[in-house]
């Protein structure tokens, strides 16, 4: 909500997303939120024909629908032609305005000598930049972020709260990386000994992170072994996702929260990982490919594949053998059951 | 261990849990564990009579087992009603006290004028508070923490080192937030384009969190796409769990660590989900109901519901599924055999 | 890459590493990849045969292959005897040299009045050591560090940026600790009641971790209800690993990314998690086991034992199911049309 709590009536709503009211226009909205979480008072939307159940029990004051739709609603309706594009609208002027960042360095952060800031970048309260460390023009450190030595950030990104981009390592521009994310900590690399111990294979390469990436928060992307860990332009990672050293994430791959992708894997273009996919590592991953949800690619998949179910299968195939698994237990008494009748078929 | 280093005896210890020593008495008391962690010196408990043949291995000096147990033990006991309970009286009585955090500002702390920080809170070293922060009376943020503008804290709450608490979000009375974690992160949406690449839906809710809530460290929540994103009263999540945006988490609902759960889901009250459970997004999960271990819900699930396995199933179903994996090997063979044996019945 | 930026050709890196060139030795190096992730200029290498079809398309400039290697390759070759180890020589040789820290207090760290820093070591900018902290000689707090009270750092140990140790753990001697990784926060332990609300149980135990262990970036270890949480000598742990209360870790044993442990569980020495792997609380994993990524351990594993597959079986097990698992609907028709054969063979 603004700051200023202005409330705002469902016909008031309705003028500014271009909408038909249907109901009482004069009732008073004072949030927004999706039909299953909303509250007395918050508008909400139908994003599609599936939720229409869900309509019929919400507690929303009021809720957008397509200019076409047919159903009954608790509440006051309001007809436009994109209800999922009006309530971003809605949401956009209800939003509260947040203060910008001032442009320049922070008098707390902690900045090495031969440091480049760009104009209009804003360093915010405590960071820490170390030597060499490039920071774009109209870049934001928001506070508390760590740029190891060497390190560079684009044009115009974006670092919240306590990031770690370690040495070396460079951020494109319009990038964001979102809290306590660590871009360039080491990979996981020892060689074993005899005795059992292991020794660290020394991790001396960087990551590589494109323009126009967005990275969520306490997502770790570890440095190259050697070489360089590659996120390329367009790129869209979660929280908490694990990418491993010498990975390639090809141009737009969206990774959702969870994920984790092994050493040396190549993924495509345009590749979607679902929450908790993951990929072992020495594979590649063709463009367009689509991991889903809990899924493990374990070996190459090619562009365009799409697999689905523990160990990832084709989906097809994956839904008949999860179809086929619940008559499992009803398949052994069946088999049973022929073994004797064909037993008895031989005695005759 | 008490800061003096005090150790105790069997029989003192015995006396502070007003428990009955079976044994020597005089055995010196160093430490605290479990059945089959604890080291020479260490004082453990039988929890459950499952654990009977752990403790028939433990190296643990003492053991409390209930009044009523019978058993052979390697090492003295105590006898006492709640084993549990004594362990975590002895726990306390035994850990060092440490200095207390001095109510008021750090000097290091970078504060906005127009914070507001209630009586007895203390705002530890190097903490930022952007514009109109609010900081309950008797709240604690240890160190490093984070709160964006307009974030506020309840009375009585403990923020950890390195809390992100972004713009907006509010956290209730009496609820901790363990180190690294990141309440109100944006959300993970997007429109694809044409081209493959990706545009942002801004993301300009909240985070709600409640009362007497606990969430563990590097756990991530999601400010709402619009409106909020919302942790009730009572709630506890572990570490490293991940809550999408305008997810709805109900009263006293518990998460173990490695939890995930896509956007838009409404978990109902008292609802446990296991270690590395998650569920997808826009579902409803009743009140009370159990999502377990690894287990995956992947569309609404009743109140008092539960669910195990792969692409999670009622529990019963789960484990006659599982039974019957054991035995898929040796059902092709036994079907190939039927085939082969009702072909030569045909032929007769 | 040197910050002199010299590139170097191929006969130049085959002179570094004592190899001998097949091709073009004037082919200008000007950086390192795998043979996937490989672009111009980069040099690459072959780990084993089975990549030899990965060789055929690589981009890279030259490869290091083994002396004895036969095949063909699009680009220059370098022959020594282990191509691995090569690729890790040339890479610290073509590596930049970042500062190495000061040694002493960074002003602008928060100290404690009663805390001890051995010599040589180095606490960066704004960290916070709390009262009592010891920081052995020779260690790297890298910069924003929170060491609570109590909290002890052995020798030579080096700490990044963002990490957490909280009051009373202690941290061996040669121990890596990536950022953002989290020490000591309280492990989940709750009394349920019967309105269905939850009341802590003291967390007063630490961690203790041992010598020369190395932990990612984003993981979590939580301190014991009683007693410690132990990780012991030569443990490495990837990034975003949890690893619950008053758990042990044994010596040398090795976790990849994202791993999970419950509470109160024993893990022997040598054991090997791969990413995603997990295990229950209160079991003992024997030594030199390995759980398979995903794969969760959910009852004790016998020293050396293997698991693999969702719920853990031993591997054999597994892949005659899994195999089994592709026929699963074919059989399903196959028994469908036996009952068929049978019922007719009964009626004639």
């Amino acid at each position: 909500m603004k700051t200023d709590g202005a409330m705002k009536t469902v016909a008031e709503i309705a003028a500014l997303v271009d909408g038909a009211v249907e109901g009482d226009g004069d009732v008073q909205i004072t949030g927004l939120a999706g039909l299953r979480a909303a509250r007395s008072g918050d508008i909400s939307f139908l994003a599609s024909r599936k939720y229409d159940a869900i309509l019929a029990d919400t507690k929303a004051a009021a809720v957008l629908v397509r200019t076409d739709w047919e159903g009954n609603s608790p509440c006051p309706l309001i007809r436009v032609k994109k209800p999922d594009a009006a309530m971003t609208q809605i949401a956009l002027e209800l939003a509260p305005e947040y203060p910008g960042a001032t442009p320049g360095v922070h008098p707390s952060a902690v900045v090495a000598d031969d440091v480049e800031i760009g104009e209009g970048a804003c360093v915010g309260p405590l960071c820490v930049l170390e030597d060499g460390v490039v920071v774009g023009k109209g870049a934001l450190l928001v506070a508390s972020c760590y740029l190891g030595a060497g390190a560079r950030v684009g044009e115009d990104s974006v670092l919240h709260a306590h990031v770690s981009v370690r040495e070396g390592c460079t951020i494109g521009a319009r990038t964001i990386i979102h809290d306590g994310s660590v871009i360039g900590s080491d990979g996981f690399g020892y060689d074993r000994q005899d005795d059992g111990s292991w020794v660290k294979i020394p991790q001396v390469g960087i990551v590589e992170v494109g323009d126009d990436v967005e990275i969520g928060s306490c997502t770790t992307i570890d440095r190259g072994r050697f070489g360089r860990t590659v996120i390329e332009n367009g790129v869209k990672i979660d929280n908490l996702v694990q990418i491993a050293h010498n990975t390639v994430v090809g141009e737009n791959t969206a990774m959702a929260s969870q994920v984790g992708v092994a050493g040396s894997t190549v993924i495509g273009r345009n590749v979607q990982m679902a929450g908790k996919a993951s990929a072992v590592g020495h594979i590649t991953i063709g463009d367009n490919a689509i991991i889903g949800g809990n899924s493990a690619a374990h070996k190459d998949v090619a562009p365009g594949g799409i697999l689905m179910g523990f160990m990832g299968r084709p989906p097809m195939a994956w839904k008949r053998i999860r179809a086929a698994q619940e008559h499992l237990p009803e398949l052994l008494r069946r088999v049973k059951k022929l073994e004797q009748e064909v037993e008895n078929l031989k005695e005759e």
